[in-house]
């Protein structure tokens, strides 16, 4: 027998991970949110073969700080303003420990009931959360699952929809060069990503144009269509965003659905930062229309307390995803699957496996409450709007698009822009105000007391501020302005 | 501000959830394997909703015992003997727990410099201990990756041979009908799903023959390859299993991989489960001709102690792989990527973000060293070696198929096996026995005491025991195979 870990030596060093990662959150807001590392530098303090006998742990647990801290950017920090927030949270830590001791591999009902019948009931309070409409839920046509990201969820939503599209004979047949896909120029590289592995290519998705708000032009989707019909090809998927990775836009989801149901194309609605917004009624405007969709996803791993992977995924009609994903070997064949009477969540995705994930949803939603959810968001949303002010009251900044969730979008403005010397000095103009921007970027990060990230919107380098860390409180966003301007400061001085 | 855990009830709470863990895995051996609920029994013990304010934390851990425990198939337990294992261990649990407390994203380099390099790192570490290819290795023109599971290890193996069967064309104008992909009659359904949700289309999966010991037939292949090849189809994939699913058969890839190369067409290989058992050297043997594949994976996360989700894929041309999925969009531009110094995993994957999941890996060789792995590989194969000669020395039952590893295929002989009365009689005396190992099966498993599934070889029902759960000694093969016999005897009185 190898020397397995006793449950009392479990006992001795999983107390002092706990204790370790209680101390490295309390620790957080004094390292230096990204690590000051060159490729190639934490891969030279690891060993160049595995051990030949096993190693103590104390050993292990010291690396933790020798390689990993100080190669870390740390997420969790309350001055990580970058990309979107990846929430995780006391309760959904120890959601993910209970879930990895128990080792269940959740693929059929039977392999884990509990696994299974856990997350049917989870995300249907979820559904109840956010108002979803109701054939979103289990107890009526559809019901939700988790998928490790938005990414598998608008692929898996990509296939049901190919799987409508063909009659069923895209199982057998394979896909047709003729299926075209349609989503904004602002959504997320996701969705063109699950369009090329489904086999659609690249070439047949259309990105479609956006208004001055960065949404979605109904119009130009109805052209876009129309177009296509007219040369034959078949529209099978339409991809609305709530909350665009660059800006947060909202797409207009009920003249879109309104498009989608006289046209027949299965639409798929990307929430993944958003979507946790529509736990507060106040935010529920953006969802408006969302009784068109055939299937909606959000990441509770983003905005909403659960850490990674944790993407909620539902499908207004549970049969159509099944008989897509669908394939039934021998080796799986149990009674309760044919029984009808169970939801087997291998067919709702695309590995086989599964780990009880629903686990720390499930912690999450009983420690905080929905009380605590909404919270969590309204904070997140205030701090954001308090920055806004900020950089409004700062002549030298524009806001770059509307704000309406806890992005900010802003730049420094151009520094000629009041001068009228013509479109060729307006570029030069634009090009050294992007630049300007950059730079600001480089230098507020190189501080290591806050981290944001960048996007490009209407062709322009923009700076992004993402508020959502459960860590993060107004004065971690005061800082980070503090640390614009001075950069900003230095900028004009240098 | 909503109501936080606080580090100091983290480590409360944490070491609680520990220590259950700890005694869940102590009390493990007196649960019955298989929890005997109905559908929708444990949806029925939770709450029409999510509470509208925070729970005390006592009444979630009550709840594990209360609502999760009694739901739950123990695939921990030393009598699980189902499927194929589905490991984990002490060391993987804590692995999981630094991840889920560290809550890092590490889709880029740059958003996980730690999480990238040390993954890298263990791969490596691991592609020596199985001695794989040298071009396997990042330090050569490959490199390994952890996916979730050997399904979407067969899915990104399918896009990168699209990509090259397509001459790079793929990625924008998509699947061609003419497309094929070939894999063994006993190949795992994940080969299947692969091709479809690549939009290939189950038609143009080729079901290869296999021999009398259900590895595939070469000169089968090659058929295959040739009449496509006549009817102007396009060749992208052979996928040849090491251990199949319902056997463990080892397909002959010396003589697979001779005509992958002749044809140009991309071999991918499967050892989901017996890939573990290479890094024992006795057991090399099954890994033969690996040199000539593309792409391999196994998963750790079966057979070699780390938690669900764990496999590891490895190319041996990583410039493919990335070409196949890469879309990078401004918002993910960053320095590093643009030094071209770093590896950006987002592109090795189907989803964009992803988890610290090397870390659970590199515990899990750290604690053991090569020669634990080695150790908990050979006590698997020695007790389901062990249990083969129990099933020979009854005479009613009989061997279904060769069993290298600790895998052993087993029934009920034909009642009337030496009965030479004619082929009508025969067929219904397989009926009546294929009932009778049906009925056996479910007796064994209604007892609570074992676990054991099934499968068709041949197109006869056939039993499966699989050993390999940390926990299990050759005491519990001994009680299972008690219970088997048991259950026989009241078969033949009954």
């Amino acid at each position: 027998m190898a020397a397995h870990m006793t449950p009392e030596e479990f006992r001795r060093y999983g107390h002092e991970m706990v204790d370790w990662i209680a101390r490295y959150w309390e620790n957080l807001e004094n390292l230096p949110v990204t690590p000051d590392v060159r490729p190639g530098e934490v891969a030279a303090r690891l060993p160049e073969q595995a051990p030949e006998t096993g190693e103590d742990f104390t050993a292990v647990l010291a690396d933790l700080d020798r390689v990993i801290t100080p190669g870390m950017a740390h997420w969790q920090h309350p001055a990580f303003f970058g990309y979107f927030p990846a929430n995780t949270s006391g309760p959904s830590v120890l959601g993910d420990l209970v879930s990895a001791g128990l080792g269940v591999q959740g693929m059929l009902w039977s392999t884990g009931p509990a696994a299974t019948e856990v997350e049917t009931v989870v995300l249907d309070w979820l559904a109840d959360l956010l108002d979803l409409p109701k054939r979103f839920r289990s107890t009526s046509s559809g019901g939700g699952v988790i998928q490790d990201s938005a990414s598998s969820a608008a692929l898996v939503a990509t296939l049901a929809a190919l799987h409508r599209a063909g009659g069923g004979a895209w199982r057998t047949e394979g896909v047709r060069r003729e299926y075209t896909v349609y989503t904004s120029t602002q959504a997320h590289s996701s969705i063109e990503k699950a369009a090329r592995i489904a086999g659609i290519g690249d070439r047949n998705v259309r990105l479609v144009e956006v208004d001055e708000a960065y949404a979605m032009r109904p119009d130009a989707l109805r052209a876009a269509l129309d177009a296509d019909r007219a040369e034959g090809r078949i529209p099978a998927l339409v991809v609305a965003t709530i909350g665009t990775t660059s800006t947060t836009a909202v797409d207009p989801l009920p003249e879109i659905g309104e498009i989608c149901r006289e046209y027949g194309v299965w639409l798929h609605i990307d929430a993944a930062y958003a979507g946790a917004a529509a736990v507060c009624p106040e935010l529920r405007w953006s969802h408006a229309g969302l009784e068109y969709a055939d299937s909606y996803c959000f990441d509770p791993h983003k905005w909403l307390l659960t850490g990674f992977d944790c993407d909620a995924f539902w499908v207004a009609d549970r049969a159509e995803l099944v008989q897509a994903l669908t394939v039934l070997p021998e080796y799986l064949r149990n009674a309760a699957t044919e029984s009808g009477e169970v939801i087997d969540y291998r067919d709702w995705q695309v590995p086989l496996g599964r780990r009880f994930r629903a686990l720390k949803l499930w912690f999450v939603l009983r420690w905080y409450g929905a009380e605590g959810l909404r919270e969590h968001i309204r904070s997140g949303v205030a701090t954001a709007q308090r920055f806004a002010e900020w950089v409004r009251a700062d002549e030298r900044f524009e806001i770059a698009a509307p704000h309406p969730f806890s992005l900010v979008c802003f730049r420094l403005r151009d520094s000629n822009a009041s001068d009228d010397s013509g479109a060729s000095d307006d570029s030069d103009a634009a090009n050294d105000s992007d630049a300007a921007n950059e730079e600001l970027l480089r230098r507020v990060n190189a501080t290591g007391q806050a981290f944001l990230t960048h996007t490009r919107v209407g062709g322009r380098y923009v700076l992004r501020l993402a508020v959502g860390a459960p860590s993060t409180q107004e004065r971690h966003a005061a800082g980070a302005w503090k640390l614009i301007q001075a950069a900003a400061d230095d900028l004009d001085a240098g």
